[in-house]
């Protein structure tokens, strides 16, 4: 399938070719690269309302300034689609997201025009700041434009690079894009906030206020009712420009204006080019803009829809045959309730992902009892770590590259006081087409060493639902449950609680020749393997430790007083993982079998689908089993 | 020598009998507790400026609220001597900060009035939310205060609880602590802000502007002139409560008011208890109020200033004979600048450190290149990355346990992009009196996961000035260089810079029965071990290993290839630590000798001096001598 520009977007290869565009023709622009978003969007996946949103912002912004010379900060690259098809990459952008393809978040490395790497959200405006200080410190003269959402604006990282970009000295550009929404509804103070400017309620309830007592006034003939018009300004201006919020912060706050309107946009934009120092600029925007069924459905729905016919709007659901596994977010959605049901002290906190750990079932179903806390990692753990000083036991879901958010409040605010705050960490290991932002590699290694956390992984949704019921059992300490993005295996998933003794695996299998220790959902890859190395005569035990802390010491014993060979197998980082874990036990307790580690290897890796990027790693199962058969390779051959 | 709290002040054991005495009588105990704050802290040393700061507050806080059903958090800690001693701690305040005698912050486990453990700042609005949900949840009558300075306000995390907290049904009290400082001078627009409001600039400014247009409606005689009152009420009202930045985040905003009038503080505490919803309270408070020489002195000095003459407020430096070596920290904050006169490209940032980690030399020096800004470990570090990209080399120096709030940003905006941010972690290891939530334990097991990471530790000032020169050299990848708090070794420490190759070690000492691995300053422990061992008759070999990433290959060969018995040391976590490396690489490489890591344990230490900590943790250089003797035990038997 070929995917067609119109005829004004196919001349543009660079923001310079538009730059040659007489004002008139950038409607036009606009609207083929909403349609060019569309075409391709509906066929290969991505994210879509974000991208649509900001059509005419990344028209306009590339046509008032000068980039790359004029450096521009997409905060969380969802919304640089059509920055990226506008800078050159509008006929490989089919390969999107896809393995060996283009990034789906603007990247350093691939153009010159990604200026900053923004898979996490909130940080333009720290980098752009870093940016502009740079260029005043050499001299050169830039302009630095971040663009970030309302959903961004709620994390506390922006509020720094506010205050501290607020008492700087440069021409720093903050494009407010606010559609009072991250991928699921915006939340806090701050939405309600902007909704109030945006709408003037305040200031046009001070004026109404002032206008009806002025009013009075103006019975006194026509030389009072224009003190009465300056006195209005004067509030006017007091309250827009002296106490707005971001005024506060000695940011210059416009605004706020149509986000699309881009007419409106590029005459906006140039009149800031020449206003020194931090400025922000307010934009309305609508996610899905443009796009009938995603303007008139639900944001979070069209956030990343999947494939979908674009002229019904249908989104194309793949039906795979036969009784499908659950996905293991949902397996935490509802089993959450059911546990909550049971039990009055639990409570569930998300920052700004419902939709994506599934924890809207409880949102909705016990609304007193689940919180979004907004793209807020920090407060998300030590809010939770409040509630656990007051006996509830908090869920806590974080995907487990956001974690690395929040990780002093998981050392200071909770492990260290010993609250029960169960930390589940979803997408942990690798996370797919998101790439090297989002894979959650780290967390076995920046957990395992706080003291006081225990560290679990499920290898099914069964194990799953027990170590959830475990947390909540546990007296004292803080419990960790990581699992992976996407479906467990088994489709019937809804087993009783039972307990799970914490710190023990469990002997999946007997075997003779090796032992395979895993932890979590990559165990049933090693199963795999395990059915081709019996092929291959070689037979392989196969244990799910289950606890990367505290480790099963009996388990550890049994596998290394019997096997010379072992292989560890964890979807995550190598070093200083599971496999590193079981090494310091072994050496520890004086044993010297041949360990054979597997896991994410110390580099970032990058987009794919999982199942690529296990094999890229070489720990998918065929992977497993080759390592099984170097391993081997000694005896086998001694054998023979 | 004992210490005599005042009449009344020795009466109060605990809030209730604070809550016996007649209104009046509290300034009398704000006296009393001031003065006995500064009798202790003049002889044993401690927090000060901060402490002195609040006495009022706390005094105020304590009778007005039900503590501890009402719940009290002091974010951190510092402030927080006033409080311990009015609950219960008075007479074993003076062990506060010493080795096995009470903490020089609050904590859970040491009293119920302690409601949350406050060592690194901001927490304490997400914490009393937390609580504040959970007591509505739970249908409790209780009120909840968090206390926040106005340097800890800078934090995002600060920022993600009120935006949190505006938008919950809560009684919440966040009481500002406003005295314009962190440890150092507070900076950023908030601090503007808020100074701007406390001096009410803005409000008479447009109070002057609708006065002077009203004053010419006044001719119009006494019934305009009323109208004109109620217009200027209008306007004080918008302006001081709908577009204060509290209020635009939906507190409302009280104050700003004396910090130090406790009556005052008293009366406008007992009416805020009433009024639903939350709430903030702007105190103004002078850091180290009341005590002459501290108030007419430097604030920072005072934060902490050690041990000095009450009478005369003469600070004791205590002399020790003979040349003495620098500290670490006084080693960077002039090396910084050497380096930074011969390379433009070096810059310099820190989180509100700039006393603490020496980075003031530099901000004095050159005062475009060197930054502070503010509380905002993550915001320094991608403003870092933003400098980075600009071909400038930051050095982003940041308390080891600090950086623990900047994870992500290391992982995601630094090491992802290969940036070259040259990472300074001060008070690596265990830091001393602060306690567990100071001390650096973690970095080098949360670091070496990362890739792209070249993570180093001097064992020296010359290493430390040489890792510095060198990281200013490499062409590509982010460069993490971790000491200690305190002195290091060399009083002749200004030794011309050399480079060092990345990922080589250096053989210290020869040896023959078993080698001795260690990372950083503590190596020096390790050589007097090895003198010790010497007598003993064991001749122990010592390997600087100077990297953890990378590791040096040809170093770790010689060793395993010589010897069966090694010891690892490092002023760090054992799990996942230095050690832990070693053996990866150890078991990679087919090698199986008998290792003891030695660092420290997995649990949390409490504070003491660093020397009482590295013996409890067994890496004081007697305690190396012990595992020493215990690995060789089999052997030194066999000889026999």
């Amino acid at each position: 399938m070929e995917f067609k520009p119109g005829a004004l977007l196919a001349q543009i290869n660079k923001p310079e070719d538009l730059r040659q565009l007489n004002p008139k023709q950038l409607k036009q622009v606009s609207t083929e690269l909403r349609d060019f978003i569309v075409d391709l969007v509906s066929v290969k996946g991505g994210h879509f309302g974000a991208s649509l949103g900001v059509v005419e912002l990344t028209v306009a912004l590339h046509y008032v300034f000068n980039t790359p010379t004029d450096q521009l900060v997409w905060d969380v690259g969802h919304q640089a689609y059509g920055h990226k098809i506008l800078t050159g990459r509008r006929d490989i952008f089919h390969t999107n997201r896809v393995y060996k393809g283009i990034s789906g978040f603007p990247k350093r490395s691939e153009s010159e025009y990604d200026t900053f790497g923004v898979g996490h959200s909130s940080t333009s405006i720290s980098a752009a700041l870093g940016m502009a200080v740079a260029s005043r410190e050499k001299g050169d003269k830039r302009q630095h434009i971040a663009v970030i959402g309302d959903g961004a604006m709620t994390a506390g990282l922006a509020y720094e690079g506010l205050n501290h970009a607020g008492a700087e000295d440069t021409n720093l550009l903050v494009v407010l894009n606010d559609n009072c929404m991250s991928i699921d509804p915006n939340v806090g103070a701050l939405k309600e906030y902007l909704t109030d400017i945006a709408t003037s309620h305040t200031y046009n309830k001070v004026k109404d206020e002032v206008w009806e007592l002025l009013g009075k006034v103006s019975k006194f003939g026509p030389n009072a009712q224009r003190v009465v018009q300056k006195v209005e300004n004067a509030v006017k201006s007091a309250l827009l420009k002296q106490s707005n919020l971001f005024e506060s912060l000695n940011f210059r706050y416009f605004g706020p204006v149509d986000g699309h309107d881009v007419d409106h946009l590029v005459q906006v934009m140039e009149d800031l080019k020449d206003i020194p120092g931090p400025k922000i600029l307010h934009a309305i925007t609508v996610k899905g803009k443009g796009y009938g069924p995603a303007e008139a459905g639900s944001p979070t729905k069209w956030h990343a829809p999947g494939l979908f016919n674009k002229e019904t709007g249908e989104i194309v659901k793949s039906v795979k045959k036969g009784p499908q596994a659950p996905k293991y977010q949902d397996v935490f959605g509802h089993t959450i309730i059911e546990l909550a049901e049971q039990n009055e002290k639990i409570m569930g906190v998300t920052p700004a992902m419902p939709s994506g750990c599934s924890l809207k079932f409880m949102m909705e179903a016990m609304p007193d009892r689940a919180y979004d806390v907004g793209i807020a990692e920090q407060h998300a753990v030590t809010f939770s770590a409040g509630l656990a000083t007051q006996g509830m036991i908090p869920f806590c879901n974080i995907y487990s590259s956001f974690m690395q958010r929040a990780y002093d409040q998981v050392v200071h605010d909770v492990a260290l006081q010993k609250l029960n705050v169960v930390f589940c960490l979803d997408r942990a290991g690798i996370a797919g087409a998101d790439g090297p932002t989002h894979h959650g590699a780290f967390d076995i290694a920046y957990m395992r060493c706080i003291p006081n956390l225990i560290i679990s992984a499920p290898m099914n949704e069964s194990e799953l639902r027990n170590l959830m019921y475990t947390a909540t059992l546990e007296e004292e300490g803080s419990f960790v449950i990581r699992y992976p993005r996407g479906q467990g295996v088994m489709p019937e998933w809804k087993t009783p609680f039972e307990k799970i003794k914490v710190g023990t695996g469990r002997k999946v299998k007997r075997g003779t020749d090796l032992a395979i220790l895993t932890i979590g959902h990559i165990g049933n890859y090693a199963l795999d393997a395990i059915e081709l190395l019996s092929a291959d005569g070689v037979d392989a035990a196969l244990y799910d430790m289950r606890f990367v802390k505290p480790l099963d010491a009996e388990l550890l014993t049994e596998v290394f007083e019997n096997f010379e060979r072992v292989i560890t197998v964890e979807d995550g980082c190598i070093m200083g993982g599971m496999g590193s874990a079981v090494l310091e036990w072994m050496v520890d307790h004086g044993y010297s079998s041949k360990v054979t580690r597997l896991g994410i290897p110390d580099e970032f890796i990058e987009h794919g689908t999982q199942d690529e990027l296990y094999a890229e790693c070489n720990y998918d199962a065929e992977s497993i089993r080759k390592s099984a058969l170097e391993l081997m390779g000694e005896k086998i051959l001694n054998e023979l």
